[in-house]
């Protein structure tokens, strides 16, 4: 029978044993591991023909997702070499201070010890999120989508074959293979070995995760992002900016979801963004006025405003003032990214301090909202929650600190 | 009919509010508050004689911990004055840094929003936690324990006013005056209005919150902290440093509430030690061999390795090794506040390394873990868990941070 409790107590075991592991040994490992992937490309590929051939043909995108090749295989242990690439934040120390009693107190990060994931069915996930937990420190335990199950064994035992090979333990990287909801939910009352559960997908996925988990959780990844082309924006610009936005990868979270125009260029500006979106294959859903200057366009119904399309489809809304602009994005943002278009200084100021969400933009794409973009390295994913990490999540957010006082005797009077 | 949902939606528009308000406007309502407070401390003082009225007699400690008297509320005052003048943490720019595409990206500092405190009976913590999430730019929802409601309502009808007479709307704080645990239970269930949930008091209440609370919570305060002695520890110092840790204030998170004593020196050290701690009137519950070693030494249960006393009582065991001790912290710890007494570098060290707790000291007393002492200003908790924040939180723990970019029309290739 599946121990889900015995994969907690090793994996917390591990933690200890991952969080003293130098840099120069963690880097060795993710190095092997992903010429070990590629050398067992065919091995992986199989496994995952078989998750293909169980798979729903009707799902297109979704089986998209799930196929690998071995070009998808040799993408995956890239992904790996690159968080070898990445500066190590284990150990850092924040800073150092001595207190009038002479006693030296510091901030040092340190791993965060446990590392739960549960994610889709995207084979990729499974080796991203091992090497990132891996590099700063943590172990990790993955519960992938029960569709890529195999895929994920075949990968899992690879990553355990190569630290087995090089002296480490096995389960410093562990999966739940018992693919059941009754597991996950167990899985999610593992509060007292796990540390932190991040899920990685779909709406549906995360309220469950956020509802069920007594373990502290990072909600990652809704995207109902919002541009606002304010009265003075330079109308050229925001038309590129809105099309890239939209088009250039629409089935991503950081991608244009919203339009909110002011209404003193709506005349003019409405007709071309309207075309320019219609001729990029974006099927527009607007409120009345946008309806009025573009034939083509749907009219919106009050759930559109709320809803992350993930899809070429976007919906356009005319704004009477910036007030409203913010109070709009205020109801329906899901907190990921928004961005002004504007030449005003004081409201791009205002909107900077005002909107309430993880990224805010002045005059460029939505699309920005990401690790690698922001020099972050490779990404577990992108909060959209307050606490512990906001916005795309690199290595530092898989660490947390420790004070630290070196003394000579001190007490307290 | 009290309405709980309402209060949610009150204080998310009210964090907006605060969130824009200045320092020096902040700094204004805190010391009108202090002053306020002053000058109705009959009022304050008569509605906590109701309270007192109420209490059962044979809770000692815990009445103490309720009443108010002069001199308690200008402590109070006192505590707002000093927040008015900590460092304001909001719109701090942590880092700008400029992209290969001219895009400016950095992270500013911002508040959380929402603060959700659940504590026991004491009053003080109501406007303690109102000040610290002020200063911070929250906004406030509290709920303190039912015996000291009456207390609660004056305290917060004095801060109300105050807002209010300085043109500021009373909802930027405000106590749930509901004392029953179902609505405690309905309040942890409000994620969609509050952004943190932090619970302040005992371990049940603690657990209850984490447990039921689909608010992101920060646990506090649970202190099984342990103190090492080291074959190698100076022990004239160690016993002033054990003495200090565990008698200065018993009832505290930081106190010490177990001492492990390497083998190597326990035939010499135990009996001063214990002697010492007895004449300190503390009750000293021991392994064999210090049972042995001191005879007014009573057995310790396994629970007791466990168990935050809060009393003069303590734990001693005595360990094989270096190794052992790190096993037995490991184990048995709450991650509060740990401490080794070595002249040994390399123990020192390792120690420092290996122990998986909030604050780990060399050669000091475990009661410096402590906002104040550590130069965070007033704190609001010790966190004990690892996400977010670690250890004593002061202001900067009420916020989080969010990405801001400034572009001129950049698009992603």
């Amino acid at each position: 029978m599946f121990d889900l409790k015995k994969i907690g107590k090793e994996a917390k075991a591990m933690a200890r044993y991952v969080g003293r592991l130098t840099t120069g040994e963690k880097n060795i490992v993710l190095s092997a591991c992903a010429d070990a992937l590629e050398a067992n490309g065919s091995y992986i590929i199989e496994a995952n023909q078989k998750d293909m051939a169980n798979a729903d043909p009707s799902r297109g995108a979704f089986n998209d997702r799930l196929m690998l090749n071995p070009q998808r295989v040799s993408g995956i242990a890239e992904g790996l070499r690159k968080v070898a690439r990445l500066d190590d934040p284990v150990n850092e120390v924040l800073y150092m201070k001595t207190l009038p009693n002479d006693l030296q107190v510091g901030e040092r990060r340190v791993p965060i010890g446990v590392v739960g994931m549960i994610y889709e069915a995207r084979p990729n996930v499974t080796v991203d999120c091992f090497g990132l937990c891996f590099k700063s420190g943590n172990a990790s335990i993955l519960r992938g989508g029960s569709e890529a199950l195999y895929s994920n064994m075949a990968l899992v035992e690879v990553l355990q074959n190569t630290l087995d090979s090089l002296g480490h333990p096995r389960h410093v990287v562990q999966l739940i293979t018992d693919p059941s909801r009754e597991m996950a939910r167990q899985f999610m009352g593992l509060n007292q070995y796990v540390d932190v559960l991040i899920p990685r997908g779909g709406a549906g996925l995360i309220k469950t995760t956020v509802e069920n988990s007594t373990i502290p959780v990072i909600e990652t990844g809704t995207g109902n992002c919002h541009i606002f082309v304010d009265e003075s924006a330079d109308l050229d610009k925001a038309i590129d900016i809105i099309i890239n936005a939209k088009t250039q990868r629409p089935s991503v979270c950081n991608a244009c979801e919203k339009l909110l125009v002011h209404k003193a260029i709506a005349d003019i500006f409405l007709p071309r963004i309207c075309k320019a979106l219609d001729d990029s294959g974006v099927e527009i859903r607007g409120d009345e006025r946008v309806c009025k200057a573009f034939s083509k366009a749907k009219p919106a119904c009050e759930a559109d405003w709320d809803t992350e399309f993930l899809d070429l489809i976007i919906g356009i809304k005319v704004v009477d003032s910036f007030d409203n602009a913010i109070a709009h994005i205020s109801e329906y943002s899901s907190g990921h990214t928004e961005a002004i278009l504007t030449e005003s200084y004081t409201n791009a100021q205002r909107f900077v301090a005002e909107i309430d969400s993880a990224a805010v933009f002045v005059n460029a794409s939505t699309r920005f909202t990401d690790g690698e973009e922001f020099g972050l390295g490779a990404e577990i994913g992108i909060s959209t929650q307050k606490l512990h990490a906001r916005g795309p999540m690199g290595l530092k957010s898989l660490t947390t600190t420790k004070f630290v006082a070196f003394g000579s005797g001190q007490i307290r009077a």
